[in-house]
């Protein structure tokens, strides 16, 4: 195997062209083997097999400098840049690291970031007088993010070498979306010929490979542009999932997936029995467009988080919206949408809505417009790669003025609070989606929430309360149970409801018979919900102590160790208490 | 006079041709007067008398719907729909506001927003079977905004009647940057014939109106493109400032002016003996870059707030960066700038910082880059207008874990801060530059800040501790010195320098002589400051009292009222602590 004797992109380099083909076939073998296995992003990395051995031939990694957008797809540039071992082994990551190896300049997970760092880098090597080449990777999908455009604007007029590699596969993570698209396809169309071109009207040079899982028509197209002195954009003509018939079948579901059958790409998880609340929500909607035909469902490129599968979505038809990966028009879009009568909902995971802090606070809140955001994986138990926490979301959204950010603790909470968040028409409503699977109790909820901040004694106990957010519900109930198994004493629980806001009422009737409140919320402590708990009671004898996550980036944990290192525990917390 | 004949838009569309040009006479005559004295949006405004009468005489507002992006421009369609004597008499707000007129449809102030407002007004148009025209209006300056071409992108698909009125006047707040601008030049060199264009790239429609300060010619265009029923581009060029000699001569500082002498063009203001931040620190930065090569400042389209009007940025040349209205590509260009081993300054207003927390989050603080940012004109000493609060940085940006974010109380002080932060190459560091007027104490203050969130007692005493952060130290000083006259004792008094984490130590040791604990914070409390404190003591006995600002959303408040209503003045604080 030629893959065993590549340590480096040196190694690389003394490949000729027929070794590095079989090259391809090699570590597309690799790929396949590690992907139906544990799972991964199988489509972006497949389609850019050859195009990232082309670069390490073509460039001078780490002199050059390679930024990867997304960097979803560097799984070949992992293993060209002495990682295959790890790789392998799953020592190293999902995404660009530069604590891995010198050969990465960023960790980055979210879309539409590269051109703007590379910016960065490029401009620093021009006050350095140094040499070298600035290699941006980008998808098409990516640009439809404005901080993309915003780069590319940029990019154009730096004044010196800068070369855009665009990686158009024709697909985000679903289909694209957005007039742009159209010009790609012109672009792709008349080989890259066609007058009306987005990246020249900013000023690129621009190249077109119309071949790009091919080796030798990349190296050529790259050794053309190598040490070019001014912005240039590569557009290269990618099959998403090459060399993988399965993938290139269902671009949509190989994107990311889970262990697969390497023989017939049949997922080795049988999701058909497991309820989810993508799937929930996505159907609850379903039956919801087909009495009130000014509800949509709106997604900005990850149209299955909100359970709009490729079905569902022709079902929904034009009361489906999805934008592409462009979450700020998303917010924006759907306060326009309410405010002309419509009634929009919006789903997305909770490290993308921090996308769109702005649209939240100006387009929507200050106008007050009743849209309705849906919050995906959020918490602990949510994604886990660093790019991909979902521990901000409650500072991020709960201190803005007239949100209203709603926390359910179980299914038939959820999907009452989303009734009544669609029904009105006063606020804009944010749901905390539950994130730890799908939890029914079988009781009846509240349909009205009309009164803002009114929290729900679930449980009358004394001495000590429990105030237990959401997806942390559950923990407090154990609490509970423990602390009375221990004292033999009854804690009052309480559910919340509402992250945006305190019931003053209530916790001043605490004061009667509690000395403690316990908060319990399922993201950062700082600037979240129970240190408004705390404020509260700041000049009262209440004792309070709040649980939650400590305001650190963590990578790829164990949501039980997380949980203990945060003394999340029950035993913990009744520890904790009986000291106090 | 023509003007005081129209109370709606239906009184415009009764003159003719000739009465509508000696109107915008009239409306120039108006808005001269009106801003000479009492300053505002001088060039963008005059730049759209005659396009805001057009649009008004060929559509059928407010069936048809008018969306202004920033809506700093909508003094003429304020003066149009029965508003001329709210614009007189100041009762009406700068910008659009649906509080006030059915002819308007959203709140709004930040750029490059309007175009996704409108596709959700569209949308919902489409689904309710409605006919109308949805026209946004968009200036040349705001498409280098994300949001704006994400609202572009996916306004081109919408598939329906979008009209969107792009305003070239060449101008930004200043200067326009980005490769966009050189297919703006093309298309009105070639008056708008040349193949590659920016908006035919997105599938478009596309028309030119090289006199865009004619009446009979706008009309003729809006004519032409009313009842479409797809999308389309009005590329209009007109002229800021227009009519008004010394605002097209310095069109930059006639973007927004003070009160100026109408004859003359010259401020009334002598702003020349006054000291302020943004010119202190331009002033400072441009003397370190002389000596440090890979010293830059940043800016995204406000220049002026880092004190880099045009005679500075041509002595920093290449060391000084404006990206454009583009918030997001600023934090991450910075973040790749440090990265490459440069030390980026991007100075930016609170406002206008929460259009990049995800940049913040991802581009930087994961990567923990040593970018510089400072935010200017935040809390209530800051902008008054609704959306254009500096209230939500502290909760937005000191809840980013390794976001390093200090508050300077006076000039001294926050100069060491920046002179440390741009030495250090540990962490991203934000500085809040105070706010409340240039304070020198002639005190030395310390060097170094490496050793994170080490408060500082600036004056000992016992019972009371006052943690005065920043812009709200000398509030500190104040409530101490009245507590001292009401008591007899002498409170501590602690300058606490970091907002984004907490001194253990010294809030434990304040339990040894201290009961209260009061915190002061010039932003909202929600997600802030003091409720880090609160939770602190929160199993303890120290009563917290937490000041600040109550979430909401206040417009053109009075400052003192302000502080009055949220018991921010000394007697009031004082007050309370007595009766606890």
């Amino acid at each position: 195997m030629y893959l065993e004797q590549i340590n480096s992109p040196a190694d690389l380099k003394k490949l000729t062209l027929e070794q590095m083909n079989v090259l391809s076939g090699e570590i597309r073998q690799v790929l396949l083997n590690e992907l139906s296995q544990y799972g991964g992003h199988v489509g972006p990395n497949l389609g850019m097999v050859e195009a990232t051995i082309a670069m390490h031939y073509v460039f001078n990694s780490p002199i050059d400098k390679l930024v990867f957008d997304v960097s979803h797809q560097t799984y070949v540039h992992k293993l060209l840049t002495g990682r295959r071992e790890g790789y392998i082994n799953h020592t190293v990551t999902g995404f660009s690291n530069p604590g891995e190896s010198p050969h990465d300049f960023f960790t980055l997970g979210h879309t539409s970031t590269a051109v703007s760092l590379s910016c960065g880098l490029a401009k620093a090597r021009d006050l350095k007088n140094e040499k070298n080449n600035i290699v941006t990777i980008v998808g098409d999908g990516s640009l439809s993010g404005g901080e993309a455009f915003e780069g590319l604007d940029n990019a154009a007029v730096l004044g010196s070498n800068m070369i855009i590699v665009v990686n158009d596969n024709e697909m985000s993570i679903a289909e694209n979306h957005g007039g742009l698209y159209g010009n790609l396809k012109a672009l792709r169309d008349s080989n890259g010929t066609c007058e009306c071109n987005f990246f020249k009207a900013f000023g690129f040079d621009y190249l077109y490979v119309g071949e790009g899982n091919d080796v030798a028509a990349l190296i050529a197209a790259f050794e053309q542009v190598k040490d070019t002195t001014h912005p240039v954009v590569v557009h290269i003509h990618t099959q998403k999932g090459k060399g993988y018939e399965p993938a290139i079948k269902d671009e949509e579901d190989f994107h990311y997936s889970m262990p697969f059958d390497l023989e017939t790409g049949k997922s080795k998880i049988d999701f058909s029995a497991m309820e989810d609340y993508s799937d929930l929500t996505g159907a609850y909607l379903l039956e919801k467009m087909k009495v009130n035909p000014t509800l949509i469902g709106v997604s900005s490129g990850t149209p299955m988080v909100i359970g709009f599968h490729p079905e569902q979505r022709k079902k929904a038809g034009k009361q489906f919206v999805d934008v592409g990966i462009a979450e700020e028009h998303a917010v924006a879009f759907s306060s326009g949408f309410a405010k002309g009568g419509g009634r929009p909902v919006y789903g997305v995971y909770s490290t993308f809505i921090q996308r769109s802090y702005d649209q939240l606070a100006q387009d929507l809140c200050i106008n007050n417009n009743p849209a309705v955001m849906l919050v995906f994986m959020s918490g602990v138990y949510g994604m886990s790669d660093v790019t991909h926490l979902g521990f901000f979301d409650i500072p991020l959204i709960s201190n803005i003025p007239n949100m209203v950010y709603l926390a359910p603790t179980c299914k038939e909470e959820y999907f009452a609070m989303l009734e009544w968040a669609i029904a009105q028409t006063s606020h804009p409503v944010s749901i905390r989606v539950p994130s730890n699977g799908v939890i029914t109790t079988g009781k009846v909820y509240d349909k009205d929430y009309s009164t803002l901040n009114q929290y729900q004694i679930t449980q009358q106990g004394n001495s000590v309360a429990i105030i237990a957010l959401g997806t942390f519900y559950q923990l407090g109930e154990s609490v509970a149970k423990l602390y009375k198994e221990k004292t033999n004493v009854t804690a009052t629980l309480i559910n919340p409801r509402y992250i945006s806001g305190i019931d003053e009422l209530m916790l001043e009737s605490l004061k009667k018979e509690h000395d403690v409140v316990i908060t319990l919320e399922d993201g950062v402590l700082d600037g979240g919900f129970g240190e408004k708990i705390a404020r509260y009671y700041g000049d009262s004898d209440m004792r309070v102590f709040n649980y939650g996550l400590k305001k650190e980036f963590v990578d790829r944990f164990n949501v039980e160790q997380l949980m203990e290192a945060n003394r999340l525990t029950d035993a913990q917390i009744v520890e904790d208490v009986l000291k106090a």
